[in-house]
């Protein structure tokens, strides 16, 4: 393999810890992936070449002074632009944030620098990751939307930027992009990943996770990260998983390509091995998806209340509207809607008891047309709340040639059960 | 009353709304009495009088042109540094973050804004909120801590600088210091006022509240901030509480002083009727408890991931220790803490359905001699990861002339009902 920016993570840091590459010739590789491409996708809001290759270069001395970095040596990523980086600006897709450059890096890009990754650049999201979309295209279409909020992270791991783009979820802000752009996309377990240094909409729900080629890559970059333990997916699990088949209380919003996808999927696993059983979630679980947008929009109300107050006239019109409902929640009823997600939570933990793993839609098609609307978050929300970990994985294409997936989800805290399931369907579905 | 500064919040408000007090006459008083005492407390890290009156001027004007603001016009307060203010320097207490100036406010200070707040200044925090003490001294000696974190906001409620004091309490930074300062503290419900624009430690535990000089002040911040219901601490409650007396797994730290007082305070509770019951906490509270500061150290050595690699040399020795600690813990063992903690939190609420409070130390004694330690909160940290509502309230003084405080914790979501025991009993403890 002559790209070394094709190689999967692990191998890349095992080339580079073996002394057969270095973390500039492969900082080079993804930037002349970025410069063949970029100028249709559009998946960075600040890119800088030469920073990069900076970072890359300290790397390589280091290396050479015999002080290796970390796990994540050489590992290229891309930071959404609602997680500051001291290097670069950090402008949360608004222009009441034009021209931000942090003092520190986010928790989590000081993780990975920690690790010894390269931050290539920002990437773009919507204004504050909420619905007023960015300019980023689809990579397997540019017309067609990349999905968001995490735009450029899953345009840019679609397109094989970087190993990694960091991306983060309140709704559906990482699984559908990830989706739409044939890319793997993985939220953790909530909480695993610090948001200090985060543009923060909703406390209760936001959860920062990453758009990678692979379950692999994802495993090894959380593994860098955290330090902990998000197994080998891919490695043979020795048996089959039960699956709970749910297609949700949004079933409706499922396009045929979708519902076809998951008999498909689901047929698939069975002849593997599996057992397969449709679930319908408890009326708990139900409510608590039906209270998801009060709590998010109430949150985010208290979160921007500066921006309302201070810089109403740089904020899109849709983001005032929902502005202005969100402050129009009383405490009471955003606490009566954490409550239901805690039972929510309860209810859940008491149905996936008996699964190994939930396999439902990652989104409800292929990525729409136009770079207007991100896309339906309907089947991603319920997850979000859940607090549990996710993955999207590629399973195809649409009518129009576009990426489909198929989301995997599994009891909270069991990160890499996720990854290891979710590769275990990847591949059942790839036939 | 001559010195608008010593009324109430509400009265304060009700005036100013009755043309009968401006807030520019009403901050003038405040900087007056900080003028006074300041020197000898240094409770303000930044304090700029002229930026103080002009908050005050606009609200008069604004009034005059017939657009009131809203419920807290012309309440001052002081915001601990580890809260934005957009026009105001916000330095954590630390040298890392010298001169560092937001973009925007916190989101709690945003919010008090919108209801008509002057932000008379930045009030001393400990480093970061952790150990590491400012030079703040006590209202009631100087030569004693004041207790921290939030040293300077319970400095300077104790001594009339303000209204309100926002804190934070990761373990005891709220309480503690309000009782070593003959303050009361308030720790609202968790996820109560939003942590965006806070330079957030630990993102299970941390909880922004107030300190004010009462529970009706406490009360009437918190609604004005937050729209929520807080009740009216003082009203009769109809009838005496069933109250749980909790020593807690600490009562070893517990002075000799601290006992006599909860003794004393149990005696009059009952003679007013109250059911007094000694309560152990069951194994599963204590557990949460004997992990606190695992899940502490372990989140906040993530929050200040930039720092220890960026500016390690401006942190303190003690806060440095405490990041290799925690940089030590795997993620497991962080897991495994916040799943103790939530079943900490199961464990509480049912022995708290058969009561209407508990009774229990706000710290071991009066504050300690010196400005070099802030304090033991091991009379905190349970009741802040337990998530639940609490407030400590001046109870006499101990042998050195020094003020004590009990603390009043209810069940989850039960703010209201906090502040009406807690006021309740103070009443039955002044006799």
């Amino acid at each position: 393999m002559n790209d070394p920016s094709l190689l999967p993570a692990a191998e890349a840091t095992r080339r580079i810890a073996a002394g057969d590459l270095s973390a500039t010739v492969l900082t080079e590789a993804f930037l002349a992936r970025i410069v063949a491409r970029e100028p249709e996708l559009r998946a960075f809001v600040h890119l800088d070449p030469a920073l990069a290759l900076r970072q890359a270069a300290r790397l390589d001395e280091t290396r050479k002074a015999g002080r290796p970095a970390g796990p994540l040596e050489g590992i290229a990523f891309g930071v959404k632009d609602v997680l500051d980086t001291a290097d670069q600006p950090s402008q949360y897709g608004s222009a009441a944030w034009a021209g931000h450059r942090p003092r520190t890096d986010a928790a989590c890009v000081a993780l990975a620098r920690r690790a010894g990754a390269v931050i290539l650049g920002k990437t773009v999201t919507t204004e504050f990751a909420t619905r007023h979309p960015g300019p980023t295209g689809n990579p397997a279409n540019p017309k067609h939307t990349p999905g968001g909020s995490s735009s450029g992270s899953a345009a840019g791991a679609g397109a094989g930027f970087f190993h990694a783009g960091f991306g983060t979820q309140t709704a559906g802000s990482i699984l559908r992009p990830a989706a739409f752009c044939g890319a793997v996309g993985f939220k953790p377990s909530y909480g695993t990943l610090h948001r200090g240094g985060m543009k923060v909409m909703s406390e209760s729900l936001d959860t920062i996770g990453v758009i990678t080629r692979s379950t692999a890559d994802a495993a090894t970059v959380m593994a860098g990260l955290t330090g902990g333990d998000y197994g080998t997916p891919g490695a043979k699990p020795g048996r089959a998983p039960k699956i709970a088949l749910v297609m949700g209380p949004n079933e409706d919003l499922a396009a045929p390509e979708t519902r076809a996808l998951l008999e498909r999927v689901a047929a698939a696993a069975a002849k593997a091995g599996a057992t397969v059983t449709p679930v319908t979630l408890p009326p708990a679980v139900a409510a608590g998806l039906a209270i998801h947008a009060l709590v998010m929009n109430g949150e985010s109300a208290q979160a921007l209340a500066w921006e309302y107050d201070n810089a109403r006239a740089q904020l899109s019109e849709i983001l005032r509207e929902t502005l202005a409902r969100g402050t129009g929640y009383s405490l009471a009823q955003v606490n009566e809607g954490r409550a239901a997600y805690a039972a929510a939570r309860a209810a859940f933990a008491d149905v996936i008891k008996d699964y190994d793993a939930v396999l439902t839609p990652a989104a409800p098609g292929e990525a729409p047309e136009g770079l207007d609307w991100t896309g339906d978050p309907g089947f991603n929300s319920l997850w979000t709340l859940l607090h549990v970990p996710c993955v999207s994985v590629p399973a195809g294409t649409g009518p129009r040639g576009l990426p489909l997936g198929v989301q995997v989800v599994t009891a909270f805290g069991t990160d890499a059960a996720c990854l290891a399931w979710g590769e275990w369907v990847r591949q059942v579905a790839a036939g």
